[in-house]
């Protein structure tokens, strides 16, 4: 068992996580590519959601309030709650709805667990594929259909003229923040868009080096963070914050590449 | 079958080019995700070219000259035939080289079949997933995992203000191509990249609305294009003209919308 070190508090968190991501996919697939009705959370713009979306929250809801009645609930769709308990899930129940609605496999189901506002425990999931990563203080793996999880980690990268560098889409970085990502994007071998969490999936499981996001929210992070970190990779905000609460995140397998991509960024952002 | 009502030498083409596909499958998936080498084709910029092109691209000229010596073959990584035969494979072996570097599931193998230089057959693979989308004139249908296919259809869309439209890449563009091209993307209601053959699947089937390209390659359309039409929906180039042997492409699920997409991009790109 590859967490076989962790505390038993955290290996049981983890593995209620596993049975939230199965009961998400279980809400969620029968929903996918099918012509579902699409609602959008904007006035002026394009910000969809669906039904998909909200029965997939309120079905781990209900789990969570079973199972850690003590716990709090931050999730996309229905809110946090006014005052942080020390063991808070952060949902999102499809991260990537445009992806989604769209028929496409990289969205997923993201499922954090974090302690005292730190994230701690992080499930991506994509039901579609059938394929699951799963990080903790000290390790991720990953696994495929429910078969034996495998130990993951990120790759090294020699120097940011030979990363593959992904972002979910170039027109969401303004001002400042989109002359720091032209710039990194100038120096990168390849670059990839429109994977919302499919890329820091990616980057554990070591196929790609970078993810540059801004504008993310506490739910599109918390998940993310125990994988990255646990896979071996570093995670901070463009000026090296701590990213726990979203924001503008940087991604690195390599923390040589972290503080190259960093100082990129901050070049133009300043 | 949804094939029946096809002439016997064209079904007994579609059935093989199923074989092919399958053979597709066994020579790349054990490259996926591995770290193989990767050659750049170019000598500025990146091109890359693994041994997974390469070796699909030979096993399935294998099968060809042993089942239709008679055929030609036209692929990306060994070149086209100088003299064109009556019937033409035109293969793709891996279809977003990009995605697959980088562990991403939407490329796809790319198998045509052109009689007469017109593509009349075409399969879409995605063999990590285990999707196959085909086509012929006058249907095309789906399967994943060798399951029972299903006939697929291209949706309506009223209007370009609720399409969604997909591309590769927005910086593949250039001068008043760009400008068309935004033009387009300011008009519509969601956008996705970075998906080469995936996005004409995902239109096939009836999850997006439009797909824009620049700068494709016989062997990057043959197979697309009998997918499409045969789900029902239209493709051209930008300007009208016949797209069998790449330039710019333009797909739609709904002629409308087509029409429409059309007079958008030539606005700016005359």
């Amino acid at each position: 068992m590859l967490t076989a070190k962790l505390p038993a508090p955290e290996a049981d968190m983890l593995a209620f996580a596993n049975l939230l991501a199965n009961r998400a996919r279980e809400v969620i697939l029968p929903m996918f590519r099918q012509r579902i009705d699409i609602d959008n959370k904007l006035t002026s713009g394009f910000d969809p959601v669906t039904e998909a979306d909200r029965a997939a929250e309120r079905a781990l809801r209900e789990l969570i309030a079973d199972r850690f009645p003590e716990h709090g609930v931050d999730g996309e769709e229905y809110g946090a709650p006014t005052q942080e308990a020390e063991w808070t899930w952060v949902l999102d129940p499809i991260d990537g709805t445009r992806a989604f609605i769209s028929g496409l496999p990289t969205w997923g189901v993201l499922i954090g667990l974090c302690q005292g506002g730190r994230p701690v425990l992080g499930v991506i999931d994509q039901p579609y594929v059938g394929e699951r990563w799963r990080g903790w203080p000290g390790g991720a793996d990953f696994q495929r259909d429910g078969n034996c999880p495998l130990a993951i980690s990120t790759r090294p990268c020699g120097a940011l003229e030979a990363a593959t560098l992904c972002t979910t889409d170039p027109t969401l970085f303004e001002g400042a923040d989109l002359e720091g990502f032209e710039a990194l994007r100038a120096r990168v071998r390849l670059t990839r868009y429109g994977l919302d969490c499919y890329a820091y999936a990616m980057l554990a499981g070591g196929t790609v080096d970078l993810v540059v996001e801004a504008g993310l929210k506490r739910h599109d992070v918390a998940a993310l963070i125990p994988v990255i970190r646990g896979a071996g990779g570093a995670v901070s905000d463009w000026f090296g914050a701590d990213p726990s609460d979203g924001g503008r995140l940087l991604a690195a397998g390599d923390r040589a590449i972290l503080t190259a991509a960093e100082k990129q960024l901050q070049l133009r952002s300043m």
